[in-house]
């Protein structure tokens, strides 16, 4: 009961992040291709972002999916994480808008830094509340991606300087790491539920 | 489970889509009915574009209805479908205020035709999931409306430069053999629907 | 299964409509209470439109309720009126700007008339596939509501250009006449449900 | 039933009012960090309005999980709390552009008095229909909080002509009470569905 809820209010927050870019995407003046141009850099960052946003929704799905009780903590942490993610529009039209310039970019990573974070106090606060042996635990195992992305997000900030055409292929780096399947998980994932089906 | 998360998630992303149109709809200065003519083109594209979100919707909840196995390619696939809806409101948006001018129309047809693609992709791979007999493979048969479609919008894209009234028409046909209604369809699945209930 | 699609789009879309409105309520330059006034016929606006689309929400939420099959044409009939409900906001923010004026009162209330037509039409729809001896049928009664408020909305149509305080008063009391709790109603559904549970 | 509705359209209208109120942080023109200086009261406003709206989808989520009957006037009360929280992000705005000015501040203040009026109200609603022994009744015990938080709406209201730092930081105070966790009432909520599971 409680979870559907969780559930409910987050796929509606995350729905409307993911769609109320598309605002940042303004209906240029001229009736050209040509017009389109300088809207590429905003293309850009939008379908970039749309692909974080989805991620996101993927992962915190198959996570609350092994949750079997939802608590107060568990609740704040949740909206802590929206939170950040509720941030990615404004970053994504400051990005688009300025043709990926230095600060705009490292912005963009520091919230993602932050969403990831928060993210993974989430994740320890399912843990530590479902027991050490839950499903959760054995599904992200080492959890490789998700301690080599804060890495990924420092490595663009500092480079949002430098190169800011590397920092924005290391964001796209990012998260195609994360659409990798993990035939591993959802065969855990799997397991589990026709186990406790049983 | 996996699949209410799916379905609310898209529902939300349509309704949101399907909604923020309107805000293209900018409220006119004056305060005469003669004022609104200049919204013409504007409410006409947002009429056709709400068609076409609602048919997708329809459509998207007939297909997904006969999902039995949510796997992470469709999960993907369905994000990748909702990545092309939502550019209709830009498009939408730069159709109705440069009064159905030749790129824009364009660009209407070309986002369509890549949702249509993201669509085919969606429902093959839940055919391919749930194996060759399956309701949906029964349920579209040779898929006519499906395979006209594609042709439908490139022939519009093609006569935008030509003809824009035609452009606009085609768009307009190419929604409303949609909206014909399938009785052989609605009754394979009323009829698998009894079968799997008995 | 299909109907909590239907109640699931259909609610977002209403939420949608229902919170969008209050982007047309601009933050005022100024930082005096005084800066406020301007804003008042856009802020009596909103509430006006709010108490509108929140009775729809409710009124739509007991008709389909009493829903037990849901066909192709009764999930366009709810397209159809979620169409012109999704043109509130719009009217919303032209009567607000202009301060009642007579021309956006009038096109307030053509709106409402068509969303009026356009939930008569889903509501026959509906009696018509659940058959005569409905619940739906016996709840609305005679439909004293539903008859009276095309007539309010017409007269209040006219009587725009004759004078704007009467024809909003007008949209108000046919808002009011609906919060009137049908005690009949609600013990008819109350009766059929404890009847089917048995 | 008619209680999933219930959460289902106030998930929605919620989630989308805490997620359009990060379209008030306007994408800046410059391209360096200097520029987002301007943006950080509305930042801090957007940051304490995501947090009173997320208390507020907690306490709702809570209260709406011990209703066991859906009345016609919970569902307006519940519309009428909806109504006042729907006016947030217009208050945050003003506050935000007007570096947390006089009349801004007080008129945050209003809007979180009315919605918390009107959560009281829908909280004696849903005490009188489940009846004096009834689960929300004992969960929130003497009230403490609920108590508290008008007075100090108003402490807050009068003192934003006098320290607007202070005004502003009893509204941070007034919100963090909410999330000192009531270790009695989650026991009294766990215990009573417990009882009612056995």
């Amino acid at each position: 009961m409680k979870k559907a809820r969780l559930e409910a209010f987050s796929d509606g927050v995350l729905a409307i992040i993911i769609t109320i870019m598309v605002l940042e995407i303004k209906v240029p003046h001229g009736t050209h291709f040509s017009d389109l141009k300088e809207l590429i850099p905003i293309f850009l960052s939008y379908a970039l972002s749309f692909l974080y946003i989805g991620i996101y929704w993927n992962n915190h799905h198959h996570m609350i999916s092994t949750v079997r009780k939802v608590t107060g903590n568990i609740l704040w942490a949740n909206l802590h994480l929206l939170f950040w993610l509720s941030l990615v529009p404004f970053a994504t039209g400051w990005v688009g808008e300025n043709h990926f310039s230095a600060a705009p970019l490292a912005l963009y990573g520091v919230i993602l830094l932050m969403a990831g974070i928060a993210y993974v106090i989430l994740q320890s606060l399912i843990i530590k509340n479902e027991g050490k042996d839950c499903v959760l635990k054995k599904a992200i195992g080492k959890d490789v991606k998700g301690k080599i992305s804060p890495f990924l997000y420092l490595a663009a900030i500092a480079l949002s300087w430098v190169n800011t055409v590397c920092a924005g292929l290391i964001y796209l780096i990012a998260a195609l790491i994360w659409l990798i399947p993990d035939r591993r998980i959802e065969r855990i994932l799997h397991e589990e539920t026709a186990t406790s089906n049983e």
